[in-house]
């Protein structure tokens, strides 16, 4: 079978990370079509040693498709998303523009990957840092139930996108002998700097991603009244989210048996052997597929808690990785890619 | 009152900021000896105008004076505290040796000052991390009680000495336009990079100095058996520690409330207006003394729980302010400094 597949956004951070996921995973794509916005610098990308044309998106793009990866911010996905599924193209989308529709499986495959199976015309794609602590969770969950989760993230530039990325290093080059230069949008420098600010704030206090790890984690495992909790930080690195977790279960649970849950979880990697040096980083998971999990230790403020820290990739397990995965899921689904076709009248927000 | 004062380390970075604080807040020292270890580097430290000379560390060097600030690490500390107090010396002490010594008081002056007004021939200072989340603690303890607390901190690079800064300095030049290069002493790079290892580790599976945030808040609060757990991260920035706290209290605490306890707590500035970007950062909170408490909200998790972030200069109020103000307290307590004197035969360990 050959896919005849759209990416939206190709020439963003994420964008080009699905191209090279695309080509490591060997996915069978026949057809690629790359879109972008108007103000995409580059004309073309390589994708298997051909030089693809980068085109502005229009609704003639979406014609005879099968699948599209939306690789754009909120407001693109909304735009196109209605238009791709017009043209029966299965939309994949790693902006949170739809993730908190019921209508709207949330996906990380290696978790919930079963809601793939009927065939729906648009999968969102969770936030970077939440793919990572579902994933973790989600054993932890089947196992032994979680009473109550704390989250703090340390999160990379990259995942506010290329010019923040180049905001943290035009700070750092001009904070070598000095303060680092003011950032052009009048936030915080990135560099050598820790910023408890990602994304806009809502009315009860908490930053709209802190509120993304607390409703995705919920919908992701299926636990919509799960006393969860975060706080999000940007943190001077480039690319690896990284987030300590304390979690209380519903009965005491040895860090071996978390260890062995964790290892038999696929898409999950222990690294846990702090006395020898070997516990999850930024710079060991960038750049790697899985999510690293460590530092597991019984939780000396709670008969029946747990610690542990987690890194991923945010480009890739935290968006490309996993947006990738839902597509091979996809298609292995049997009778192959279902053509979603446009949704019946009246029914937008609940046709699947 | 013109006091004789010795600055034991003081060629570090934490010594080297004690005497910029002791002139700041013009402490009355006369005579002020500067003490270090055979292989620093610097012969004279300029003070108020003048160039002190930095002397090898000796019995003699004691004879005399009234206090010794200890600015050294533990062994150090553990060799020449009883020396300094044998020759009737007071000593606060910014290592851990002493800190766990249920006869050493140890102090954040704004919570538990009174532990000087007996004049203690010892006092500990606690960890830089630990001060300011102690501070930030204690009026809510006192107003509502703590049922449990959970800290993830974010801890600068200069925490673990002139070394790690010069190791982070490194790695940031060399690492502008590829990988960092490996760290001299074999552990992960600290730049681009999120680490979950302060200090050695403990069979429990906690760092050592995530233990210390453990130990020091219960005995600073007052609170032997308060619990609290705490993730030691380490990243890329210099000088600043701030710390995510997630605390349960006995009852239902709203942010406004929090925010005027700590608002009349002297050393805590509230800086929490998230949608005009006032919020702590560690830049925000270098080169200053007080500690930086803001992002408070309800937490969504617990009906009893409050989130907040707080950051310090962890060189600053994290170590040296918080030295120089114990000296202060000490100097100020009525009757004067009293002449500590060796401690009675056979009650080394009670002689407070």
């Amino acid at each position: 079978m050959s896919t005849s597949l759209i990416v939206l956004g190709a020439t963003g951070l994420v964008g080009r990370t699905m191209l090279r996921v695309l080509e490591e995973r060997q996915v069978p794509v026949g057809d690629l079509r790359l879109l972008a916005g108007e103000s995409a610098a580059l004309r073309t990308i390589e994708f298997r040693g051909r030089a693809i044309p980068v085109r502005p998106v229009a609704a003639e793009a979406f014609a005879g498709a099968d699948l599209a990866l939306f690789a754009c911010k909120n407001p693109v996905a909304q735009r196109w998303a209605p238009v791709a599924r017009a043209a029966g193209v299965t939309v994949v989308d790693a902006s949170s523009a739809f993730r908190y529709d019921d209508a709207v499986p949330l996906v990380v495959p290696e978790v919930n990957g079963l809601l793939l199976a009927d065939h729906p015309p648009l999968v969102a794609n969770p936030n970077c840092s939440t793919i990572a602590i579902a994933a973790v969770l989600a054993p932890l969950a089947r196992a032994a139930g979680l009473e109550r989760v704390v989250v703090s993230t340390y999160q990379s530039v990259s995942g506010a996108g290329r010019e923040a990325l180049e905001e943290l290093e035009r700070g750092i080059r001009g904070g070598l002998d000095g303060p680092p230069p003011a950032r052009r949008d009048g936030g915080p420098p990135f560099a050598f700097n820790v910023i408890p600010h990602i994304d806009r704030f809502e009315a009860n206090g908490y930053s709209r991603e802190e509120m993304k790890v607390v409703w995705e984690t919920r919908k992701i495992l299926g636990l919509p009244t799960l006393a969860i909790t975060a706080t999000a930080v940007r943190v001077p690195v480039r690319v690896g989210h990284t987030a300590a977790i304390n979690v209380i279960l519903d009965r005491a649970m040895d860090p071996d048996e978390a260890r062995a849950l964790w290892a038999a979880t696929p898409g999950i990697t222990v690294v846990d052997d702090p006395e020898s040096g070997r516990y999850p980083t930024t710079l060991a998971a960038a750049g790697r597929d899985d999510v690293l999990v460590g530092r597991a230790r019984r939780d000396v403020s709670h008969p029946r808690g747990l610690e542990c820290f987690v890194a991923s990739d945010n480009l890739r397990k935290g968006a490309a990785t996993n947006a990738v995965q839902i597509v091979e899921a996809l298609l292995a689904v049997p009778g192959g890619l279902r053509r979603a076709g446009p949704p019946p009248a009246g029914a937008a927000a609940g046709s699947r």
